[in-house]
């Protein structure tokens, strides 16, 4: 199973793709979709545009997208949910399924706690993902995502949704 | 030049289509997509889908998009701002321009106020477009965000974005 993690964001969407084979898994890819400009609409088709890209290219099976958002910032968080659409439409475009995870559960899974910092998200991703380099710290998120999905899709009851 | 104004939802997004002509306007048209379900992913794509439907079938040459967020509701935010990336994608996708208004813009354009309520505004769009009969509220507010469109396109420099 290619399960591809999506970190939404507006200016800088990260993605990571790893295959899990049972209880092992493998990095495969990982990287970052940009916007720039003040057209909000040509940088969302520029976002989907690009994930559509990664999406031909490395054909997952599942993809699983970050569910956060910003408190006390509704500007910030309205920016990050139009880019957070454009994540899960794309797969959805494709047949294929989307998994929710809140960030404590992305951490618990990585990390084995909800509270680690992001150097030690990066840390865990890495002892397993030998070998890996990240495209930026959105595309290591990304691929903790995807981490997190393929320990909760052989056990879906902690998704958010089945 | 026809306009289609979109007044962004997750669960009910309205559409109105209205066509300009000097400072004629008349109605085309009114509507909304609507999504259900507890998958978000596939929501977004029945919307994206629906809204594909009324572009193709009515062929606008410009959009508008309400501007608006939930204050304090980061997660109803979120919700609206995913609905509003695939309302601002769809128009882009087929090289149309989206202009944005802040609710207090459409108001002050369609009733002259900035702070009116929802049925002086429907009553507003009533008077501007004769005969016109509402598919619901948020259709209802789609015709007035495409008449607010109307005035600023001819006046540009009220837009959000120019």
């Amino acid at each position: 199973m290619r399960v591809l993690g999506i970190d939404p964001g507006l200016r800088t969407l990260g993605w990571g793709v790893i295959d899990v084979d049972g209880s092992r898994i493998s990095h495969v890819a990982n990287g970052h979709c940009v916007s720039e400009g003040k057209v909000l609409s040509l940088r969302l088709l520029a976002l989907h545009s690009q994930l559509t890209d990664v999406l031909m290219r490395y054909q997952p099976d599942q993809a699983a997208v970050e569910q956060t958002f910003v408190n006390k910032d509704g500007a910030g968080t309205l920016k990050l949910g139009q880019a957070r659409g454009i994540a899960m439409l794309v797969p959805a475009q494709y047949g294929i399924d989307v998994g929710e995870y809140f960030p404590n559960t992305i951490k618990k899974t990585v990390v084995g706690v909800g509270h680690a910092d992001k150097s030690q998200v990066q840390h865990m991703v890495k002892m397993q993902l030998p070998g890996v380099t990240f495209a930026g710290a959105d595309a290591a998120d990304a691929l903790a995502i995807a981490i997190c999905h393929a320990h909760h899709a052989r056990a879906p009851g902690l998704r958010v949704r089945a």
